[in-house]
């Protein structure tokens, strides 16, 4: 796209603080509406004729200020407008009912254990000691630390003690506490997986880092393409939203590279406990855990309003981040923090993981049965694991357009955004009698988006 | 204290990189150890003929990476050995086992209604819809979002719909939000208390903002010092540590500034529930919503351990404040939102305050007759409010080795750490059986602290 951008006659001292004055003028006066696309980084300095750190900044601070966000296509994109934003966490607000929500990442809460976490939530108000009431640790308290610590061991191989770990609301914010602890070293640059989740570079940004972007392909992160960056941040169990899985070559190369370039690894491991084929791979972090951060959470596992995460840090990054939360405060309520380590010392938590496995295994394999019988020209990739496939689209499809034609049909699908067009089709959180209702729709947005 | 920092042989092109490399080797070499007093930022500037910008950001450097931490007083104080350093949270591990606890922001744990809160998070997960459990809006739910503004208009006269309000973890959680958001329009140098809490300057700090120190009085801020800022931390309601209430000329003073500077005032309202001669003076939200951001949070008024707090904000603000919360997801779980939403709407949280406003005025008394009868020459200070006295010693008293006494005592004190020598003695966490004991002890301390 062009963007008419006048530097020359704008106030500011610097040609970023024109920049951004130039865009946030336009956002405001709605000559820039929501949901814009701006030109990349490279297009924009080009057609400026500034340098590509000018345009970087610019759209990092308007990034931060809420006026722009960033898609998993790595586009950079004009936000709704501001106080609206960041509301609609419900699309619903905004357009007609959702019938069938196939986001990638909603697990199905339908199967939360509501009964067991009361039960174990009035456990520890029963129980806790009162000084277990007052001003928690900043790591987390010991018993989840510990729980988890076990847990990590047993099922994703991560090797760690307890007082490597520190508890998170979530993965978004155990990134940004690991992106601020290497800002705070002085590293300017990271690289981030391109396509990616979105949450990766935001967080990023805010730190006010450079997340510079690295291609995936089937066998996951390109690793030969890494350049001169401290650190990678990427999801070798299930690659978002690609669906690939980093191949044994890729991870080996991967950790040659950190251990050479004195490099972190960021692993983003966020629903690796859903593997439907076989187990799933372990993670990267035990296989070196000096050079290896690793972060979860519960959102995909149990629900995203537990709000519990973690990350399991080297030495050398977690005087830094545990001053953060001190600092912050931001940390999970140790009632709550206690009734999860409750959860996973019972058997719950495995319990519970095996019921849903059960459930996303079977509504995985009617999406797939369906997507064969009514778009059988149209490949389904993505690994046997997590709660999305990927659906590759005819070339030259407009995946924008059909989202938002099946948006309008009461259907929430993702584009993925990068690479041939495709869509990603989560299943988690569709019961198996809507699967086939679903991609009857899906099918009718293919046929012909611009009649709905 | 002197300082003995070579500039000229350090490493790093700037004056700044110099001076932290110089301060981190000395942390990490154990030259500077833990808990040393480094000297002010104008006292070290004039030291080594360099800008005191170059000091400042030197100390918010090292205090973000972790090796400096500060205190009440404004004293910048070298952090326990990296990794160490946030776990303490409980002091005991480092020394004798805590007798006494006069901490002067822990309320009666002992008095937290657990079976109330057990309750109402099971009638939570009984009826929450299941999209409830999932990703939850960053403003906090409408549900506890309502139910504080009520909360707020009514108790402290706070003027705000539920739109207004973001929920957070903690009050430092709140501060966090707004220094980033202030910050990111290009905001650099607002002003705190002096003597204030830390959380506050730490927060700023955190956010790359200067804290510019104003000195409080028995009146509280001295308003008319406020300087070239573009916003104010103040607590009017009852001032930490000096005890002030912030008087009705300098409440004026304080918005008229605000309105005509155009700048903003940040309200910490953390203990204001809590007033034992009569009503609480009313919020500075209330006179002006449109230049008071105001803050609060469960920790005083239920327990720390909940992590539940708000801010109310201005509009201009609020895009910025909710964008910042999407994106670091550190949102509160839904499920002790929608507990504590419930506590106030069936009027638990207001019986609770009542039981414990009437447990707090015995405590305080008790403690205000040991200290007539046992050190009847030091005066007492502070309003009759929250959960701490202020104790003024002799003019040239050493409060530091008088709390370091108490601490081997088993008795936790705190300096004023500003003006003539005090000590905050926190009433809150102590049974009335127990003020009587922990009074006898700090006589003893201050009879003879270096015999103990």
């Amino acid at each position: 796209m062009d963007l008419h951008i006048d530097l020359a006659s704008s106030p500011g001292r610097s040609l970023r603080a024109r920049l951004e004055h130039c865009l946030r003028e336009g956002i405001r006066s709605g000559q820039l509406a929501a949901d814009t696309r701006l030109p990349s980084t490279r297009e924009l300095c080009r057609q400026l004729g500034v340098s590509r750190g000018v345009v970087f900044d610019a759209y990092a601070q308007l990034t931060a200020e809420g006026y722009l966000h960033t898609r998993g296509g790595g586009g950079t994109i004009v936000a709704p407008a501001v106080g609206d934003a960041e509301r609609s966490a419900a699309p619903a607000a905004r357009s007609s009912a959702i019938r069938y929500d196939m986001s990638p990442f909603t697990p199905a809460l339908g199967g939360f254990p509501r009964r067991a976490l009361a039960t174990a939530l009035t456990r520890v108000l029963r129980d806790v000691p009162d000084q277990g009431l007052g001003l928690p640790d900043p790591a987390g308290t010991a018993q989840l630390r510990h729980a988890l610590a076990a847990y990590l061991g047993r099922v994703r191989g991560v090797r760690t003690d307890a007082e490597q770990i520190v508890i998170t609301t979530s993965l978004r914010h155990g990134l940004g506490l690991v992106w601020r602890a290497l800002a705070a070293r002085g590293v300017r640059r990271v690289a981030v997986e391109q396509p990616g989740w979105p949450g990766t570079r935001d967080t990023a940004l805010r730190a006010g880092l450079e997340p510079v972007p690295i291609a995936v392909d089937e066998q996951g992160l390109i690793v030969e393409r890494l350049d001169d960056v401290a650190a990678v941040a990427v999801a070798p169990a299930h690659q978002y939203p690609t669906g690939a899985v980093l191949s044994p070559e890729r991870r080996r190369a991967l950790l040659d590279w950190a251990r050479y370039a004195g490099a972190l690894v960021i692993e983003d491991d966020y629903d690796a406990e859903y593997r439907y084929d076989h187990q799933p791979v372990g993670s990267l972090q035990g296989m070196d855990p000096a050079h290896v951060v690793y972060g979860g959470s519960t959102s995909k596992t149990l629900a995203p309003g537990l709000r519990l995460g973690w990350i399991v840090l080297p030495e050398p990054l977690l005087g830094s981040v545990l001053a953060d939360q001190g600092t912050h405060g931001t940390i999970p309520s140790p009632i709550v923090q206690l009734a999860f380590a409750d959860l996973i010392e019972r058997g719950e938590l495995d319990r519970h993981l095996r019921r849903q496995r059960r459930r996303y295994r079977s509504q995985r394999a009617a999406l797939l049965a369906e997507l064969a019988g009514r778009l059988p020209s149209l490949p389904v990739r993505g690994a046997a694991a997590g709660l999305y496939v990927v659906l590759d689209l005819p070339p030259g499809a407009d995946e924008a357009a059909i989202v938002k034609a099946a948006r309008r049909r009461g259907l929430v699908i993702e584009a993925r955004g990068a690479g041939r067009p495709a869509l990603v089709l989560g299943y988690g959180a569709l019961s198996i009698d809507a699967i086939k209702p679903a991609v009857v729709e899906l099918a009718a947005c293919l046929a012909g988006p611009r009649r709905s």
